[in-house]
């Protein structure tokens, strides 16, 4: 049996602060293409990789997130697209596209559990690395990291849905993004408000009623004062905590008592059950050109920690992929 | 027509920090026992006031809260339970007691519609003034200021519905009452807890359903890493906050993806119209001696401020309530 160059891209230890490209190591292992005997999982070819602010969690030792965490000396995981070559298992054959939990790796050997089986391709399949939370119908509606692989999409389902919708980034490029490409009403530059809560009250004079939470720290502490009463509060990030060993202090959270503000949290998984009602509605606003979706796609699994990395300090615009191979 | 004396407390100005009896006179006023000309309010003997938390809230100037503030030089407003002395609306008349939004003095006039009728007589009068929020059925309840006018309700409810209860609380006497009154699971002096992580994991080695919030502060930023996944925190009150320039921040909000926490912000009104199933539900349980309910009545209007005051330092052992006169 041939063995193959498996180039992989490895955690060296625990991060402590942001993460930088030289915590990771780009190895040439080797791989021989061929179940094991009586396996049945998948051996994949990958071949998009997903940059999420949520690996950074993943990246500490003592994480009392309960998410688990990476272990060091192997290869990052996460969301990526494949194409199956060999399977062990009865839903999968070869050459099915799938998308889920992979190996930031170029042949990964991985369970079927955790994948899906792409049955549209008419649609980029980088899409498919691209997993996003819906807010509910509302009036005043507020998004943060606006630009980002989540934001780009809530504001234009917001939209879609009636809503008024203001965001904020971190550059001119992406404000200018919001609004003339992704139709938010509204967007400014938080790094050029000295005072977000002047600029909240600018864009929401009668509050806000609904705030998509990707960012935490400072903008939260200044939306709280600023929700409507009976408001909520989506949490899907709070990037700009993730590297701060001690994480800003939120002083405002009382309001979540005058306010009556409900607030919930979510990840991705919890809703897999929606998966193929979503692709439904989905599917054919992308076709028809009314959902737009931005990728911000590195070239080489060689490239992936510096594409991974930079999501930190806002590099990215839309969403963060790392092309890893064609099919 | 003669004029009688109207004792009141007043608030001298608005107050900064930890409110003070100083910052409260008592003073001598007078008024006239009849209801002004073609007035469709109600001209109330005031019984028994409530000392509440919020009531902090409302002596700060430029609240945020957007919840009212005090006016200086006005007696303070609040809930009491009071006898109606005469009635300019139709739906009460002379003798009627009733409850709801009075003012802190021997004689109010109130609108009616701030007014509830006393149909049930057969418990105590200052019952009247607790009012409460209840939690939902669950596994693992954890209280803070639970020995508080709130908190050892919640406690009962959660034990009738069969959960398991602990409590927070700042004495040893509290403590007691907790575990063998009120029949919390267990119960914990904060005060005496140097680790209050340790504190709770010690008491919850599977996590928290719920969390019933009174106090804010250091108790939420250790509950929220100790939260079970899809936990739920009811926030009721922040009393560690009210008091604060600069409120403590909480660093550890991000445990509320990781834990797809629903965080829920009430307080009392929104939820009146639930008030006579209410009432159908508790007064049976208090005739039958299933739930206690511990007052700390203050004797006199002019004991009020103390009581008052009382509150922020956890004076008060149960519900605090200012007995002001006898029918």
């Amino acid at each position: 049996m041939t063995q193959v160059r498996n180039k992989q891209v490895i955690l060296k230890d625990y991060v402590s602060g942001f993460p930088k490209e030289s915590d990771m190591n780009i190895v040439d292992s080797t791989i021989t293409l061929k179940l094991p005997q009586g396996s049945n999982e998948l051996l994949l070819k990958n071949l998009y990789l997903s940059c999420d602010p949520y690996m950074r969690i993943l990246m500490t030792k003592d994480t009392t997130a309960g998410l688990g965490a990476y272990t060091p000396g192997s290869p990052l995981t996460g969301y990526g697209v494949s194409k199956v070559m060999e399977s062990g298992h009865q839903d999968y054959k070869k050459g099915d596209l799938v998308w889920g939990m992979t190996k930031w790796e170029e042949y990964s050997l991985v369970p079927a559990t955790g994948m899906r089986k792409i049955e549209h391709t008419d649609v980029p399949l980088s899409h498919y690395t691209g997993i996003l939370g819906t807010p509910k119908k509302g009036d005043n509606v507020f998004v943060s990291a606006a630009a980002g692989a989540v934001g780009q999409l809530v504001g234009q389902f917001a939209k879609l849905t009636g809503c008024y919708v203001v965001g904020s980034a971190g550059t001119k490029e992406k404000v200018d993004l919001l609004k003339n490409k992704f139709g938010y009403d509204e967007a400014f530059n938080y790094k050029e408000e000295h005072d977000l809560n002047a600029a909240l009250k600018r864009y929401f004079q009668e509050g806000i009623d609904i705030y998509f939470e990707n960012v935490g720290g400072k903008t939260l502490d200044a939306v709280l004062p600023n929700m409507r009463v009976h408001g909520r509060i989506l949490v899907c990030g709070m990037i700009s905590q993730y590297n701060l060993i001690q994480p800003e202090g939120i002083t405002n959270l009382a309001h979540i008592i005058y306010k009556r503000i409900q607030m919930q949290g979510f990840i991705a998984p919890d809703y897999y059950h929606f998966y193929t009602k979503f692709l439904e509605f989905i599917l054919p606003l992308i076709r028809e050109g009314k959902i737009v979706y931005v990728e911000d796609i590195a070239k080489g699994l060689e490239n992936g920690p510096k594409a991974l990395v930079g999501l930190f300090s806002g590099h990215n615009v839309g969403k963060q992929v790392v092309f890893v191979a064609h099919e």
